[in-house]
């Protein structure tokens, strides 16, 4: 039986209030698919970084794992980066499928909640 | 009468690709609007940067500029360089009100439409 997880990839920062926001879209998609496990990894700064989080979640048998970049836009970490660590991540564990996803900032229905808090925010 | 602008700001990256979604924000945001000039700055890496933007503003009459950070986090750059700016900002254009709301990242409605699209994401 496929085991799946679900990988929520940010970027990390040097303020520890930055994961705020990342470990609440945790909490809420994790209560939303309680038999996917959901869990989240940084590119940088903060820990787990991506490469340790994924051998974790194979440790407890995960065997098809998504990665979903919690960005806003398609920078050069989305676009380049992360490809270059998901290929290595499929050759370190080739029985496991990993799939990365588009970036979250792309998503129509996301960019329509900023569009509608950006109008908000101009008519207090 | 006041005349009001708002700027969505952003990080930037060195990747183009990093500004589209930025822009269609932009863009969704002034067709929602079209009373009030709709603009983006950049922290870094991109321009404009976000004293430059104030400054053309203020010469086409704004008078009441809104600052929407477009971050998911509240990292440093939104606690604490945001602020110095829009401080600085004060001081240059006394007689402009300049208001600065939350990350849009930390908006409950944004919150739900990215756990959403996480959920999407999983089950494919």
């Amino acid at each position: 039986m496929e085991n799946r997880a679900l990988i929520l990839f940010a970027h990390g920062a040097r303020a520890e209030s930055w994961k705020a926001p990342f470990e609440r879209l945790r909490d809420m998609t994790q209560r939303r698919m309680p038999e996917v496990k959901v869990t989240l990894a940084y590119l940088e700064l903060m820990e787990p970084r991506l490469q340790p989080q994924v051998t974790a979640l194979v440790a407890t048998g995960a065997t098809d794992i998504t990665v979903v970049p919690v960005f806003l836009g398609q920078g050069a970490h989305v676009l380049r980066d992360l490809p270059l660590m998901v290929d290595e991540l499929r050759l370190i564990h080739p029985s496991v499928t990993i799939t990365v996803s588009g970036a979250v900032g792309e998503d129509p229905d996301v960019l329509k909640a900023m569009t509608d808090y950006c109008v908000k925010a101009a008519r207090p």
